[in-house]
């Protein structure tokens, strides 16, 4: 991955394969040039933070692994010092890296973890678990300067140990990325169905440590649901559980190592429920006349129990982004698409209210097509017009090009963020209303114009998740302050509408703050009783899930460095 | 509920309505007489511990509560002593009720919980949640005679507080009973869709607590699956979580209420999904020649998602045991039986290895009618032969009065109980065969004929439960010797052949020497940081979850009472 941005090297946003994506954003972001500032960061003008080398620590280390698994290379302590949020991405283009470990070991087996978090307990050494590095919630950063840290990548725990196909299980160790285990998983004919947009980027053990969700979640469930087994190396021991469907044995510790976020352990291995391979697999789009009307029939494929794997409804501004953001048409599907036009039109779809639904059925043609039907029978009741086969490509392929969109724009001096949570089916639309209105006046206080889109998606029996995406001109000087303004609205209404602080991304330090308020104070010290226990010497990952006294002050200062550095500096201006 | 064994006081089994069932346990179990000691004891003659009366918290109780929700009358004393295992009832029918409490409260909101958990702590009080009292792994007992012990029995916060129709979520009060709870969702056409073997006498808050299963567990979920948010006043505080289908607000607190068998604090609401009541049910009877085709088809109907919202497949020996417990036939019924075997017998199913399979599907005609077809289709193909709607009719009527067996046979000086477990589709195979052959020799070690049955259910993507019914003889002056010899075997066998130490019927007492192998020592660490993070006084069911040091010896122990009673007094004897 680069460490500047979203995705590999080699790969970004380029505006010549989507022509309507940047006139889109300037008419609506009210932004009438096209002169930024050039790219001119690069890694040596990075400042890191001084290297903190415990020699005892690192002697041991060094007796117990090979020297090819243990870096202090500055570009690995640089990609290693975030994730991938606004914050962190915003911090390293501007030569920010206090995030970043002194030290990073790659461990290749649960021993190697046990020893050295045996070390590191003996030397009071920090151990931030790394998987990816895609968390967009500040799951990643170092937050305590003064003690050694060191990031345990994962990746190179990469094995499916076992399948047995019979009961549908895998044993998987956790460091192994989204493509890999589905290549291996393919050799024996099956699929963990686990996809979440970062699924390119992103390994198994981050997604149980963070309570991850796939775009097929509707119908293979959230990570948490895929669990049957988990080791978990704990500063007190290993934490294993027995690979068995269910049980009735006293408080379910499964649920301990998921969401742990690192702060207990490092996940290992996990044996996980996979499924064959669908023999089919049917991507459809459908454009609804209202919002209202999309939401309806969501629900009623719920209630109706023809739920697809996959729903992904777009409010009207998401849907006119995903227009914008289309692949650049053939002259053929532009003469069919201008003809489409004309017919919605006719048939009353007026573009600021229309809604784009794509939706996936997986399974065996048997199980797929008469729910396909009796869904898209509900769909045309609510109001929808097909878009076919062929809109479900066009989303197939870009399925996971979207979050390289915030690259290109922070280039442009915009920022663009998401936020999503989950809330159950009568609050929906008061959420949705709500958020949305809070987050355009929060935007324009700072005297910009606000694009903010939603979609909703992962449809359960009580309720689904929306997810908000939201853009806006830098306030240049001030554009993380201006940042934290607006995510702070977003999270508050979000707890004050009776929603989740997240559904999928995690509580890291961007919802820390609101965790006390999500979880109830004494839910938050049962957390902390489990860290105590498992973790009495505060080793793994410090600073997650257990707030401190003032927890909005401390996440407002977190972007201190930056305003120093503002005050010294020159930040990219427009030339 | 009577106290001294299963159900209604006016409830039991009637021989005479079985006309079957005597008869076949007679010769199955090698008994020659029907000459057999009466009931003779009652109420009176039991030995309740001395009361242990803190007047402080006495006095703090009598002003916060009203009088009629203290008592320490001892017949209540001893319906609260125990649950109705084996152990607690043969106890009791020995005129000990060691386990008594010296008062029991009956809380009539989540203030009144609140306040007696206040009063507690502060006087070092203990406190164990009662439920229906129904639990047969031993959660009830109190486990220490010096500090005073109350029993909370919650029947009386039994409201539906709130339904939210759309998004099928109802808030509901955490003593409710099965019926209850069901007739009160009915008035908004809802169902929870739970039915425990224990329905008629157990609780929401007691199902919550030991993360109980209904029949129906394959359509509707295990409990865990069916809470999504829950309230427990812990003594520091009451513990709330958030009404979402779905979160990754860190580790899931709801899952450290689940489970938690009155250890941490008292489950007084929860918010639990519901469904609008089925509008068809089917319910049939099938039998396979052999067992392993049962399996195969339960295994293919998983596999092929035709899963019915109920299936019990019962092994050979179940099978004859639930032939045998079959009502009285009408005439018609008895010729359209015995022509039905002759029709058996051509088709080459044989008595000994016949398997009785009854399943149910609920839901809309349009959804149940195409999976019924599917799934029959796999049972023809395994070999079945439909035994149709009467079947099913027959488990209807009768699907709660299992239990009552046991009280009957305890009065004939037989004993009878049942172990669970639950296992990957992998290994149901060797885990059933290795595990009956386990029992069956143990309880023949004390020179008795054993019967053993098992009856598979609740199945899963990975895996079932198992469930082992056996009887024997008793070996008078050395029953609960005999018992637990039997019952240790059981559970060690669950444990060496990777199994869980119970589906379904919670740890107690009687499962608790096998949860260190089970949940692994670093997992049941966990588990008392979160008890010292709650209950730091350990006011709250002590005992339980946290196996001492000797856990194995303490288990036999719990049964020394009774041999210092043998020595005193004569046990029931045949005449």
């Amino acid at each position: 991955m680069k460490w500047w941005g979203w995705g590999y090297e080699d790969t970004e946003f380029r505006p010549s394969n989507h022509p309507g994506f940047w006139p889109y954003a300037k008419s609506v972001l009210d932004i009438h040039s096209d002169d930024f500032t050039t790219r001119d960061w690069n890694l040596d003008s990075i400042e890191l933070p001084e290297s903190c080398a415990d020699q005892p620590f690192l002697a041991k280390l060094r007796a117990c692994l090979a020297s090819t698994q243990i870096t202090d290379h500055p570009k690995e302590r640089v990609i290693h010092s975030y994730g991938k949020g606004f914050r962190d991405l915003f911090r390293l283009r501007h030569g920010i890296a206090t995030g970043a470990p002194d030290l990073i070991i790659y461990p290749e087996s649960e021993r190697d973890v046990c020893l050295t978090l045996c070390a590191a307990a003996e030397r009071d050494v920090v151990l931030i678990p790394f998987g990816g590095g895609s968390n967009i919630a500040g799951c990643l950063e170092r937050m305590d300067a003064r003690r050694m840290c060191v990031s345990l990548d994962m990746r190179r725990m990469r094995r499916v140990l076992a399948v047995d196909r019979r009961s549908c299980t895998a044993h998987i160790e956790a460091g192994v990325f989204g493509p890999d285990v589905e290549e291996q998983l393919r050799a024996y004919g099956m699929t963990l169905g686990h996809f979440p947009d970062s699924f390119l980027h992103s390994t198994l053990g981050g997604w149980i440590a963070t309570r991850s969700a796939g775009m097929q979640s509707d119908k293979y469930g959230k990570i948490e649901d895929m669990v049957i087994a988990v080791h978990m190396v704990t500063p007190e021991g290993l934490l294993e559980t027995r690979v068995v469907p269910k049980s009735s044995n006293g408080i379910d510790v499964n649920h301990l190592c998921i969401g742990s976020e690192g702060t207990l352990g490092v996940i290992t291995e996990a044996i996980m429920r996979v499924h064959a391979v669908p023999e089919s697999r049917e991507v459809r789009g459908y454009l609804f006349p209202e919002f209202d009307g999309g939401i309806e029939a969501m629900f009623q494929c719920v209630r109706q129990e023809c739920m697809p794997a996959m729903v992904r409804l777009n409010d009207p501004d998401k849907t006119a982004l995903s227009l914008a953001f289309r692949p650049r048409p053939s002259g053929f599907t532009k003469i069919a698409g201008s003809l489409f036009k004309t017919y919605l039109r006719a048939k009353g779809f007026a573009q600021p209210r229309t809604c784009l639904m794509l939706i996936a059925f997986e399974g065996s043609p048997r199980n797929v097509s008469p729910r396909l039907q009796q869904a898209e029978a509900i769909y045309r009741k609510c109001g929808a017009v097909g878009l076919g086969a062929g809109a479900g490509k066009s989303f197939e392929s870009t399925k996971y090009d979207f979050p390289h969109i915030r690259d290109f724009l922070l280039d442009r001096n915009v920022t663009a963020d998401v936020s999503e949570t989950a809330t159950v089916w009568s609050n929906i639309t008061t959420l949705y209303k709500d958020t949305t209105s809070v987050l355009r006046a929060e935007i324009s206080k700072s005297g910009v114009r606000p694009f903010v889109g939603c979609h909703i998606s992962h449809s359960y029996p009580s309720g689904a998740s929306l997810y908000f995406t939201f853009g806006f001109r830098q306030q240049l000087g001030h554009a993380m302050d201006q940042y934290l303004q607006v995510k702070r609205a977003v999270q508050q209404s979000f707890i004050d509408h009776a929603a989740t602080l997240s559904h999928h991304h995690a509580v890291g330090t961007e919802h820390l703050p609101w965790l006390a308020a999500d979880i109830s104070p004494v839910g938050l010290l049962a957390v902390a009783a489990i860290k105590q226990g498992l973790d009495p010497a505060n080793i793994m990952n410090p600073g997650r899930l257990l707030p401190s006294a003032r927890p909005l002050e401390d996440w407002l200062t977190l972007a201190s460095p930056l305003r120093a550095h503002w005050n010294q500096t020159k930040e990219h201006q427009p030339k």
